[in-house]
């Protein structure tokens, strides 16, 4: 049994401030659970009334014989305490609290908030709420509507939960014009005990619910939601709205729900890492649900494309670029077997234009046509309705199509008038090939598909164990430790980076000018040499660097320049040796890794393009420790430092996978040592010949 | 008269091919006219026919007594040549053909397009088509529906303008499901005569138009198209979606138009710098044709928000803050005075929830509270029906405040049941408050009327001319033709851009050693040195720089190897000077800005973030030659070189001024050097001290 199936499951309901009242909630909450013929037993609870709607009504829920599900509680905040007593005495502990008046509201609300807080501890209660819509469930046998939406949605297999109460009534009112049905909602309120987390995994194992949709204002336990988020979006494509993004957004999220939004950087390097697919409005997260709901996962990025008008056509093509997806030229074969089913004025290429005067059978001998070939793996169709009118039957047909190759997505786009849809929406009821206006909205939703797909490939998911030298890390935090430092110095930081298998320029430490000596023998020039102190942090600024070091004349005066320098600002003896670095011939590919905690989201890793151009470009890209395959793959290819890692000007390209496998360390690294508060890595240099170098690091503890 | 207005105003039209048969298009043409109850004389023509539908036939136009303004010619394409002879014989010169089979098709098409145009130019004939739709005008006078799509579109005072037939009847399905409506349209077909061009230039000065869509696969005028566009977009909105934007798509666009798609950037250059709102898919451009119609123009960017529901709220402000908008808090003051008309757990800060419970009478006190103030520019209303039903109410009111606050746009973005925006349909027609169910899509539309009154400014059209020393540039071109050279050297690349003002490190020309010498003691260390040759154009590859030279020993050495250099490699004779200039330290942030043609589309100017960074990070931007003071601005901030120009790590900032300055003056150098073929700056250098430097520059003559 899990945790919800009495909230989700109810036989027995017992609403706690039923009333009379046209337009109170506690009418409204009983009329909707007759209206959707609520198909278990339903116990109006208010020492006012004998009876409503001829249903008896109790005095208090302990009246009630027999046990009871669930109980709502619709009364006004300041009794809710009282009724979670009498509901504990009644022995029901699953119960969704709507009345508002906690914490949202601040003063007051707060300590009704805590005292609910205690009574679901001391009860063991399961409580979803305060503060909410209450819950839905559109399951046949059960006909739940526990909420107070104005409407109910058109029903499908989607499940929505959401931070926002009147947000689920505003999805359940375009549900149907926009065609996304949904199979359950939680209204999350307040989340004081059942949060997104909960639903996620009751979902994870309802057959009933096939998608999952979101919206949160905040995460409240990233680590856990990483764990969970990514096993259940493996299962089922997960959908999510995180809002207060932007400083003004965040402000206007603190004001409207009291929890204060993360970093919206951290925030999508968790939902990214997750697979969860991250909507940034209402608008495209039904466009994606309809397609990733309905549609099977293709086997590559090949798009056919069906048409009867060349503009829309050439959209299609453009928007298909725009996502990745290819549109590739029909062999001559196949174009040779379209000939003999489409007009003569047809082009059959890709896309094939079928002319607005054909007849609907050429939709239908060329759809299936290009399906059964191996030169497509999804199918767009573009219907104008021009001359004659075919809407009603290319789309009858698409369904049987669709039942024919499932392995091939097959989405549609109409121009067409809305009666069509009407007429869609009785005949069809929820069509299952996923239907747009627009032809970019079609494509994009297919890329998705694409995007799923390769992220379900078992290997993404592993994140790999290196075989590193701990023991020599654990002795430097150690001995940083005993000397109450939190800052490492460049010298141990490097140290420590190379010991989980980060490559590095040729390095020595020396204390003196022989020492230096004997290490530019062994390296030979051109050389760098960098002060390594206990204090000092940012050594540049310090003049601490002296680059481009000919010969051995060059390396004694500037070692003694350096040395000089340190013993008169008075940090000589926090000096722990001057480095003597192997000069790598700048390529100007320089990259930068870090390592940041950002409140609650634990450690980050940061990747991206490095040098003076980190903020200005702000091409970057986070994603949570540890690491997996797709994560780092994501830090590699998500920004346009993926362009600068190729053949640039006839510098060597660097192996993605010797980076990728560096993040994977780095991020070994800081799972290991979780006392690393800040690490960065810059520049992470792309040598001439195409090596991925540390060539300066920074390592500070908490 | 304008030269369309016979075609869009005609007071009598023979139909050409007008049949009985029920589908063709010739019975479609003359039914639609009588559908849409054309206020004009209809002559229908064909042999066959003695009447149609009750209307007198004529065998040929020529039979007709009496004028007839147009023609529309429905017949195959191979007698369409000799139905021109007769129309030239009735007198009739304003025609439209919406045969097809011309160069769209190749082959005969091809010869029967030049028959085509060489009949136009005989008999001076105004022609729309061939392989079009034809044209439609809803003037109340008139209801002119002079093509065949299978619907009419609601009517408003959009023109549309469209080089794909069939998507103008798509568009007009749609139309009032998207609430856009049309005044008039005409599809372009092959473009043989009248093109975008003539219709922008009919459009200008009619005012039943008020804003004007186009759809483009080619451009065949730039040129023309810029000066005519430029001046139209000022009058009236222009949105415009150019596609075969990919390779992919521009491949699509051949097979269907016969057009060679030119570059996509220049011709989003073109587009952008007339003013032109461009538009990626016909969603879009519904979305913002709406709010560009419909709204004035807003004194700034600060949006206030009016919702019932706090999630929306939240995603508006994150949208607002993507599109640049600014949602201020509201004043204490302000704050207080909402506070009287609004229920108690209202949040009064901007966005203002009203909570689900409010009543109507909230929304439309708080909006006039709102836009009575000073605080902001526009607003944005978000109606979630939740309790009660507010919607259509809502509407009406609204469509009052907008005549109270002409000049502060409001947009409104409902999450209801499609029943209302049925209700609308019957009960408003043509909303004149937008109507969104997104909230992105309707902030989206703001933004639009925030950069169109900023464009609007007059200076941003002005093209300065700048005093310049042309004569010295004459000679170097000369010199260089008289030499039968196309490439300049360095030297005289150099020259010539300083001749127009264009800043440069200081540097010299020396030919030996003496000459290098006295350069060096006029500049200082440290120097480079660069091959100025008349036929070595890549100096870098040659080996023809030498950089970091710090004294007078590095430069005589520096000097003599490059000497050898050419002369063993039999170049020295090429040599015009080795340049001898003052090396700027590096702060990294080099920029690029080069001419290029392209096809028909003249000369480019590119600028944006150089180095090696060119063709890995793509942030570049083209603007077409001659450069406005918009055009200027647009270069500088629509890519991220604009954050490479700001104070970075200590580096002073660029006076953006110098910047726009230089970009103009590279313009008017081309413009008065048209026989510029390539020139690059690159880098275009940003020193430490934030001047503007053409470090090296690269000429070529066609």
């Amino acid at each position: 049994m899990r945790r919800l199936d009495k909230i989700m499951y109810p036989e027995s309901v017992a609403i706690i401030g039923a009333s009379e009242k046209e337009g109170s909630v506690g009418n409204e909450l009983l009329k909707r659970m007759l209206e959707f013929k609520y198909n278990g037993k339903i116990y109006p609870i208010n020492p006012k009334y004998t009876s409503i709607n001829n249903i008896k009504c109790y005095a208090k829920i302990t009246d009630v014989l027999g046990g009871i599900d669930l109980a709502i509680i619709a009364v006004p905040a300041k009794f809710v305490g009282g009724v979670l007593d009498e509901c504990h005495l009644a022995q029901v502990d699953n119960i969704i609290i709507v009345s508002s008046g906690f914490k949202e509201i601040g003063g007051e609300g707060l300590e009704l908030e805590k005292e609910l807080q205690d009574k679901i501890e001391k009860y063991n209660m399961t409580i979803v709420g305060p503060n909410c819509l209450g819950v839905f469930n559109a399951d046949g046998k059960l006909n739940f509507d526990g909420c107070f939406a104005p409407t109910v949605p058109m029903v499908g297999n989607i499940g929505f939960a959401t931070q926002s109460g009147a947000l689920a009534g505003g999805v359940f009112n375009i549900s149907e014009a926009k065609r996304v049905g949904f199979g359950q909602m939680v209204s999350l309120g307040n989340q004081t005990d059942v949060d997104a987390l909960d639903v996620l995994e009751q979902w994870e194992s309802d057959d009933n619910i096939d998608e999952i949709m979101l919206y949160l204002e905040s995460i409240q336990n990233p680590a856990k939601f990483r764990k969970v988020a990514t096993r259940v979006a493996r299962k089922k494509p997960i959908l999510a709205i995180k809002s207060g993004r932007s400083a003004q957004g965040a402000k206007a999220a603190a004001s409207h729900t009291g929890s204060l939004a993360g970093s919206d950087s951290a925030a999508n390097g968790l939902l990214e890492s997750c697979g969860i697919v991250r909507e940034y409005s209402l608008r495209e997260m039904f466009n994606d649900a309809q397609v990733l709901e309905k549609c099977g996962l293709p086997k590559g990025k090949r798009l056919g494309i069906l048409t009867n008008a060349g503009g829309p056509g050439i959209l299609a093509t453009d928007s298909a670029s725009d996502y990745g997806l290819e549109v590739p030229t029909f062999s001559d074969e196949l174009q040779e077997k379209l000939k003999k089913i489409t007009m003569p004025q047809a082009s059959r290429k890709n896309p094939v234009d079928l002319v607005a005067s054909c007849p609907m059978e050429d939709y239908i001998n060329v759809a299936n046509e290009v399906l059964k070939s191996d030169e497509i793996d999804m199918l767009l169709v573009i219907y104008l309705y021009i001359t004659g009118r075919h809407d009603m039957d290319i789309q009858r047909n698409l369904e049987e199509l669709k039942k024919k190759y499932p392995q091939k997505p097959i989405v549609v786009s109409y121009m067409t008038t809305p009666d069509f849809f009407e007429k869609v929406k009785k005949e069809i009821k929820n069509p299952g090939v996923p239907m747009f206006d627009d032809v970019s909205d079609a494509i994009r939703g297919l890329s998705l598909l694409v995007k799923r797909k390769q992220s379900l490939a078992d290997i993404k998911a592993k994140t790999p164990v290196f075989d590193v030298k701990k023991d020599a890390v654990d002795k430097i935090f150690a001995k940083a430790k005993k000397e109450a430092r939190t800052l490492l110095t460049t010298k141990e930081s490097l140290e420590a980076l190379k010991s989980y298998g980060l490559l590095e320029p040729q390095w020595g430490s020396a204390l003196n000018i022989a020492q230096a000596e004997k290490i530019a023998k062994k390296i030979g020039y051109p050389l760098v040499l960098k002060m390594s102190s206990k204090t000092i942090s940012h050594k540049t600024d310090f003049g601490g660097v002296i680059v481009g070091i000919k010969n051995l004349e060059e390396l004694k005066k500037a070692f003694t320049s350096l040395e000089t320098k340190c013993k008169e600002a008075g940090v000589w003896n926090s000096v722990d040796g001057i480095i003597v670095m192997q000069h790598i011939k700048g390529s100007g590919r320089e990259l930068v890794a870090g390592i940041a905690e950002n409140g609650n989201y634990g450690h980050q890793i940061m990747f991206g393009i490095g040098g003076i151009f980190v903020e200005a470009l702000k091409e970057v890209c986070f994603r949570p420790c540890p690491l997996n395959m797709r994560d780092a793959d994501a830090l590699i290819n998500s920004t346009k430092a993926k362009s600068i890692m190729g053949n640039i000007r006839g510098k060597k390209a660097v192996d993605t996978e010797v980076v990728k496998n560096s993040l994977l360390k780095l991020s070994q690294f800081v799972s290991d040592f979780k006392c690393v508060k800040e690490l960065d890595i810059n520049p992470f240099m792309i040598s001439e010949d195409g090596k991925f170098l540390t060539v300066d690091a920074r390592i500070v503890t908490k």
